[in-house]
């Protein structure tokens, strides 16, 4: 896609962004001057520049409420309802908390990245958001995680103190959805799907994901978003002939191809 | 989960359903009373009873608006903003744009299914909407969609009638993830994943969505909902040693395990 004509949209549509501040004066961005009582606020909503550490440590904390789905859409959303107040606050943060693990324990796409991209979505309009969410899920398929980051903040935490847990191992999905992810970090990390341990894990993970979506988005209105995530060889290779508008059995996906198919022409 | 709990919490928390009107009155319904202003509107939201009919109609049309996840949702909410105004009408339906095609395009969950869980979550607490969302999803993986129903009332729209589309082949998913369902559609059906006919075949498919799920909330609502979804053997066989509290390689979904594993055991 075309970031300037990407850029342009989103600063149209998140006009008070630019208007109050351009970098990370949130405070200044007076929102209800405009809005009409009773009226919807138009989409998408006006997004000011918020930190991802916060983001972070709100989805943590989040996640042991209502999960992951809640958790990543509450670390953008919460961080919103208070640096902005309404519409934010407007909104129930737990219409997100069906997600968790994959829709309700179905194991499909990770809650976190569900949650936070609903986020992104209330902010961005279909072009921008398209970017940042192509970028998030990329990166989540591609990063060691949890961070160090995550790792380090959260082993003070409550919940790792009371279980004893310090840092915990790393993997890389290589898939957004939540049965491959949490069972591939599982196996990586030697403990149960139930286990405090891989609890705390996906607790970690969306503070990641939320905190990596909040650096996207104050990339993406900023201008300074570059898209990183190419698919990898695997897949890419695969789409040559099978992909979207390909004539041998056409599929439109970005999921990595041999997760499910292995080699199917060897 | 206790059937009667359920139902008490449901209740409880979407009173106004029951003391408007026990079955199909929502103009009754007087939302604004005692609703504080500035305030966010407690979750869950008030529901009322919708007509499956309805829901099935605004979905369709809603697909070719911003696709399949926008669809699922707008069924469902845009009938509330009708019936029963704020807070419906202060969401913007376009927040749930991001789960076209899998989520942008990805292939993962279903967005039909994501955006339709989006607006139950909304009006359910989280038991109530574990249990409509768990039969929301297994009834996908099961049912012959498009639905009769859905073709036979799609075709007179002006997309099919433009494109020449009649009644469209059925098929069973199997699966809620988006490129599973729409490859095993393309299958059967004999077109390209890109082509008319696939749009259409998923415009009627989130009518149907999102008609089943304001069924099984009307059903939940009314303490009618029985949990009919069974996991198929295939998957039950595995979970068997391979479940969440299991001690061999434990792993937390409902998925289908041979579509990506075939039988391991062979």
């Amino acid at each position: 896609m075309n970031e300037r004509i990407s850029r342009k949209t989103f600063l149209r549509n998140a006009g008070r962004f630019v208007a109050g501040a351009a970098v990370g004066a949130a405070g200044s961005i007076a929102l209800s001057a405009d809005k009409a009582e009773g009226k919807a606020t138009p989409w998408p909503w006006p997004y000011t520049k918020l930190d991802p550490e916060q983001a972070r440590k709100i989805a943590h904390d989040a996640f042991y409420e209502r999960g992951c789905c809640f958790a990543g859409f509450s670390g953008i959303v919460r961080l919103l309802q208070e640096q902005v107040g309404e519409p934010y606050t407007l909104l129930p943060l737990e219409m997100m908390s069906y997600g968790g693990a994959g829709v309700k324990g179905w194991g499909t796409l990770c809650g976190a990245l569900n949650g936070a991209s609903a986020a992104v979505s209330l902010v961005s309009d279909g072009p921008s958001s398209t970017t940042v969410i192509n970028e998030l899920m990329g990166w989540y398929t591609q990063e060691s995680l949890p961070s160090a980051t995550s790792n380090q903040y959260a082993e003070t935490r409550r919940f790792a103190v009371d279980k004893g847990i310090k840092s915990l191992a790393q993997s890389v999905s290589g898939s957004p959805l939540c049965h491959i992810s949490t069972t591939t970090w599982c196996v990586k990390a030697g403990y149960g799907v139930e286990s405090p341990e891989r609890l705390e894990r996906c607790a970690r993970l969306s503070g990641d994901v939320a905190a990596h979506a909040v650096k996207l988005l104050n990339d993406c209105a900023l201008d300074q978003l570059r898209a990183e995530f190419v698919l990898p060889e695997s897949t890419a290779g695969c789409l040559t002939c099978h992909g979207a508008n390909q004539s041998v059995d056409n599929v439109a996906a970005k999921l990595q191809c041999p997760d499910c198919h292995g080699d199917p022409h060897k």
